[in-house]
């Protein structure tokens, strides 16, 4: 596993972020000297995964205020940098209201470093011996600055001898799939094949998967979430199947405030991500309903249906 | 609608074939002057689509001849070029019967031209006006050297101006799609939007689509269809979303010699098409059960469930 100080930190008056844009092919830190210049490396996805960019933000914020930049300016390009993903209004928030923001933000990448422990371990518990399992986008140390949510459980269920073998969708139009989850998964030294997009259904099809692993960028109150682009067909497939479908996200991605799916802002990304020669568009996620959802799985357990209750339990509004 | 000879002709001892590697960027021809070569491009995919493959070798079957070569051995070569799509061996066969090849593959060429505008008026019939029509791969005149299959029939529906926009899957990993099938659609002047595969879902589920229509390598007599990579999945998104889902495709696709799709050869390409970088599969195509095909559509018309008593009739096994 990555160390969280090499994905982000805040050091010398900068935040130092691992470029994820490079990789595989290099391993740069980008430097941010602005709340601005934070938002832009999260907007240009130098940085992503929800729980990243909520630490990213934190981070950012804590960097202005240390500038001297107008706190609330901060927040607002902060807050604006993308808007599907929950954990960036709950990670500006959070740091907001510490007394000094430097340590806020550290303390944040702390506990998203032991919230991924947790869910990790609790989604593991889950998984049954000699699994093969399919996971989309990347959501692993990357991600999150910590071991990571699905990736970090299969990474987890691995070290327990559970999982043997994982099925990467490669992730267009981005490739986080095929660039950023294959090179952890190498670097850990699990096996792994990747797969274009539309070959995870015949994979299913033919019962080579055992089990489905996602992340979250926001789920809703009653488990409607929102991910990458990509996650909603996977889940119908599993389900044609009988494959379990799990939702691994810390609560910082549960919002309580959006009642359903239909309500999470889903971002339009630049066409030219797609096609640069013709008319294209790029939803850069889709929301899963909580019907397909076998469980989700947070640093407090194992939510089971019907979401809207085991999702508040616990989880302040 | 490009002209029959741009796509594929034979010519003072060449076969020659737009290089469809090259599009959208640059339109070249490929002189390929021996069966041999013939069979590298098809291979190659420098010509792909099924109805096109039939076409292409049986050009390369008359060239061979024309020059002397074994035509058993010219046959053995071509044959083996791809394994999917059952046209390669019935347009092997027609030409093979002929007493004059060259005349035997032009007809057969001229017959592909023919059918494709009888299915694509068939299929044309069952789409309703106003319609928004998402499509997979490319069907169109390039995968057939015709006015195209599942393309065909919505250019011919957007003619009768019943299709009023289409949106393209963009087919990874060779993007078919987003290269071919936009390049077809935007020298047709018909409105398009390409897509990441991916993207197809939250489409059909925010009811942006009102029919799916995709082509076919090899139907088996049971109905069960396998197309590209990816075919699978929307069929299923289809279903789920009570959107009809048409396949189109000339009764040489069709192999009644196959009982279903589970004995249908899945051709696997290079990993290298996917990721070059870290290991991965490449499944070429997918099967689609039958029960997930509203209908069928061939120059003979509108088959419909039972697909192994619609289709057997009037096709001979």
């Amino acid at each position: 596993m990555l160390a969280p100080e090499r994905i982000i930190r805040l050091e010398d008056g900068r935040v130092l972020l691992l470029d994820q844009r490079r990789l595989p092919d290099e391993e740069i830190e980008l430097e941010c000297r602005s709340a601005a210049e934070v938002a832009e490396a999260i907007r240009g996805l130098a940085v992503r995964g929800a729980p990243a960019i909520g630490v990213a933000a934190a981070y950012g914020y804590a960097l202005a205020v240390e500038r001297g930049e107008d706190p609330d300016e901060a927040r607002a390009v902060l807050l604006t940098a993308r808007p599907t993903a929950a954990n960036l209004a709950w990670a500006l928030d959070e740091v907001r209201s510490a007394s000094d923001p430097a340590a806020g933000a550290r303390e944040l990448h702390e506990e998203e470093v032991e919230r991924c422990r947790l869910m990790s371990a609790h989604a593991a518990d889950l998984i049954g011996a000699g699994s093969s399992a399919l996971t989309h986008c990347n959501t692993g140390a990357l991600a999150t600055g910590g071991q990571g949510t699905a990736l970090g459980a299969i990474q987890e269920a691995w070290t327990r001898g559970l999982v043997r073998h994982v099925f990467v969708d490669e992730t267009r139009p981005l490739l986080q799939g095929a660039r950023l989850t294959a090179w952890e998964l190498a670097a850990a030294g699990i096996p792994h094949t990747v797969v274009a997009d539309a070959a995870a259904g015949s994979l299913l099809a033919a019962g080579e998967v055992d089990c489905v692993l996602v992340g979250a960028d926001r789920i809703a109150a009653n488990g409607d979430t929102a991910n990458k682009i990509g996650t909603y067909p996977l889940a119908v497939l599993a389900d044609r199947h009988a494959v379990p479908f799990t939702v691994v996200a810390p609560t910082s991605t549960v919002d309580l405030e959006t009642p359903t799916g239909a309500e999470i802002p889903i971002e339009e990304r630049d066409p030219s991500e797609v096609s640069t020669r013709f008319a294209a568009r790029n939803p850069a996620f889709d929301v899963t309903p909580a019907e397909l959802i076998s469980v989700i799985v947070t640093e407090h357990g194992v939510h089971r249906r019907p979401y809207a209750e085991s999702l508040a339990e616990g989880i302040p509004a």
